[in-house]
């Protein structure tokens, strides 16, 4: 039913979900925009993308599915432009990592039964670089893709078909659909996926202050280190616009970490370390 | 020239060796013994070693080489009955996590002409969970070992052999030896070592109240998720003694990270989140 998605930012995730969909199947034609030629051809050269647009607004009216993958606030300024183009024969879904500004313009501009719907979407997936080099047709294998629709929204049929065919779509491409509050989303992402991106960039900055002109200790760390910091390659371009959008959700986590490392750091010598240590087993069980 | 190597503690790292050292070659007997049976048990029939003792004292006795791989008191405590048993034909060596309190013991007890030499030892490998069922022959591959000697103590020529010809063995076992001050040692793994664990430890104890009772949850997080709590699997038992025996050290750098993060979350809406991503990205180079 769908015969034509449309990639809007072929990044890492965009490049991704074109692989992806290709490997799942799917034999409709994609096309892709990048703000950034470079990207572009990469994802046309990896096979994500099978023509490059030069006109996102006119490839998206051209398309039924349009996937928006780009930063939040320029996926925010695209549901703007998009919303004025596009009617009820069309549905737009997103990769943001922050759901409730999206999802609240999604009411405002889309999914009355006259205009096209938005299916606001996150797939747990990523790397800690971006890119179209890096795509990957596994990424969203045994990942969990969330979705933040409001129950009350009215749709036309045919996009409501289109939003079926899509999620349909999503698991093919080896993810698990989990429907969740755009608010209990945020709350949600900020404990078990922004709480370890920052964590790991105030360890990896405070690392290269301390080890950074000593490289041969850096080995020192072995595996734990690595993987404590890992994140700590992220671009602060993508973070900007989670840290903007998500703020206290954030700053909540953050600051009950620090009281937890004070607790754990008044407590070395006591027993109370003993339960923390068994609190934290019970959660890796 | 080392005939005969005894493996105090089969546990994860003792058990681990054992196996290193076939893989690499080694020809001579080794003999474990550990507290509690079944460790020994799985350790002989991996063929970490070759059989088990009844009397550690009496196994150390008969060896040229001994290996303490127990936690850190209780390698401390078989300083005490070691030096009293072994003399100049002997050598030991440990891999405790903390050093300063070790290496000082080393001086007292032992590496004088007439006593056995003790070399403080330290491989930068581990898993979260411990035991010999976990032992790995290339556990050890790759990784840093680092050594806390004195250098004003006093060998017997024999013992300055053994200890060389360990160095050998851990070399042949994949490790890169670096020789480094106990005190530095001590602030170094604090930073790079006991961090990670306690940060993991930390968060995961505060998402098992947060999340816990949602296993659907847990998925959310992925990879990124899973790897900073990773070691949040890893037992007390172990780590009470590093806690014990590098308090100060492990305060200031956990005191550093709760202030780095106030400051992050301080500056979630400021163009100082950039500098910090920059910083961060610097380390991951």
């Amino acid at each position: 039913m769908i015969e034509r998605i449309s990639i809007l930012g072929t990044g890492l995730l965009g490049t991704s979900v074109g692989l992806a969909l290709r490997a799942a199947g799917y034999r409709g034609s994609i096309v892709g925009w990048n703000r950034g030629a470079e990207g572009a051809r990469l994802a046309l050269e990896a096979g994500a993308i099978d023509s490059v647009a030069t006109d996102p607004l006119q490839m998206a009216r051209e398309s039924q599915v349009v996937l928006l993958a780009v930063p939040i606030y320029a996926t925010l300024d695209y549901m703007e432009k998009l919303s004025g183009v596009l009617g009820c024969a069309h549905m737009v879904t997103d990769v943001g990592s922050t759901k409730a500004q999206i999802t609240a313009a999604a009411g405002r501009l889309f999914n009355t039964p006259e205009r096209a719907a938005f299916l606001p979407g996150h797939p747990m997936a990523g790397k800690e670089r971006g890119g179209a080099a890096l795509g990957d047709a596994n990424l969203f294998r045994g990942a969990v893709w969330l979705f933040t629709e409001v129950p009350t929204w009215q749709r036309s049929p045919h996009s409501a078909e289109l939003i079926k065919g899509w999620r349909e779509w999503v698991v093919a491409m080896g993810s698990k659909c989990i429907d969740i509050d755009p608010a209990r989303h945020d709350e949600l992402v900020a404990w078990v996926s922004h709480l370890p991106q920052f964590v790991a960039t105030a360890m990896s900055a405070m690392l290269e202050e301390k080890v950074g002109d000593a490289p041969e200790l850096k080995d020192v760390g072995g595996r734990a280190l690595s993987e404590m910091t890992r994140l700590g390659a992220s671009p602060y371009s993508m973070w900007r616009d989670i840290a903007l959008t998500n703020t206290e959700a954030v700053q909540a986590v953050l600051l009950a970490l620090e009281q937890r490392l004070a607790y754990l750091r008044e407590n070395l010598r006591t027993p109370e370390l003993r339960d923390e240590f068994d609190q934290a087993n019970k959660f890796r069980r």
